[in-house]
């Protein structure tokens, strides 16, 4: 039997996050975490809602997956998120000790990786998930804001 | 008239909530942010109580600010944070365009500076305020917890 729950399908309902986001005014990003196949957070960002710059898809989708479990660490978990975290939700993500992370878009300006910042060295990284429309979603935001 | 409001003054604040955290088993890391000699947040790490490693003193001073200023951005604030911030605090204060960062103890370790996260390039730092009495409380809880 076909296995219907790759990456493919978990960012799919990350980037419905996202779209939330986006109409709601919201730089357009989602997150879901992920325990064998189960989603136990799905977040978007809210940082204008909530007039708080900590309120990115990620910080929210670390603490519900931590309420969830009952306890801190994200062990055998996977992120999906549509866009590259940035320097503090990879700081986040550090301490979570994730499995794994998955994103879609790269974020060359802010994203982690360009801002010389650190994941575990236990988390495993893939990206480019459905990059070209997470990509999409984050211009068509920005194009409609000029 | 002199003026009691030092730097030592506000960090002597953050170093008492430090010890709050201590006594309540939390890493003691206490935080304050002032605007112009006034008070507007006063935290300390929560991690434990919270089981979120995202609850750092500085996570929850920055989101405290922004809730009683009304706005996410932290122009003219100054954060006094006892311990060197994370990677992950480093991003939030970079986010929140902070006007100034006063840290006491080095983290050298996992210290934003080690791991080659950024602040804002607005922001100033002053590094080493009331420092050993901040370092000793952190080597003090780890030598109980051993």
């Amino acid at each position: 039997m076909e296995n219907i729950f790759t990456d493919e399908y978990f960012m799919r309902i990350a980037l419905s996050e996202a779209k939330n986001a986006f109409d709601a005014g919201e730089i357009p990003v989602g997150a879901v975490v992920v325990v064998n196949n189960q989603i136990i957070a799905k977040t978007h960002n809210l940082t204008e809602m909530l007039n708080d710059v900590t309120a990115h898809a990620e910080m929210q989708a670390i603490t519900a997956s931590a309420n969830n479990l009952g306890g801190k660490y994200l062990h055998n978990c996977t992120l999906y998120v549509t866009l590259e975290p940035c320097q503090m939700c990879a700081g986040a993500l550090y301490w979570s000790q994730i499995s794994k992370v998955v994103y879609g878009a790269a974020d060359e300006k802010r994203g982690y990786v360009a801002l010389g910042a650190n994941l575990h060295p236990k988390t495993k990284v893939l990206r480019g998930v459905l990059e070209n429309e997470c990509a999409q979603l984050m211009l068509d935001f920005f194009k409609k804001r000029r």
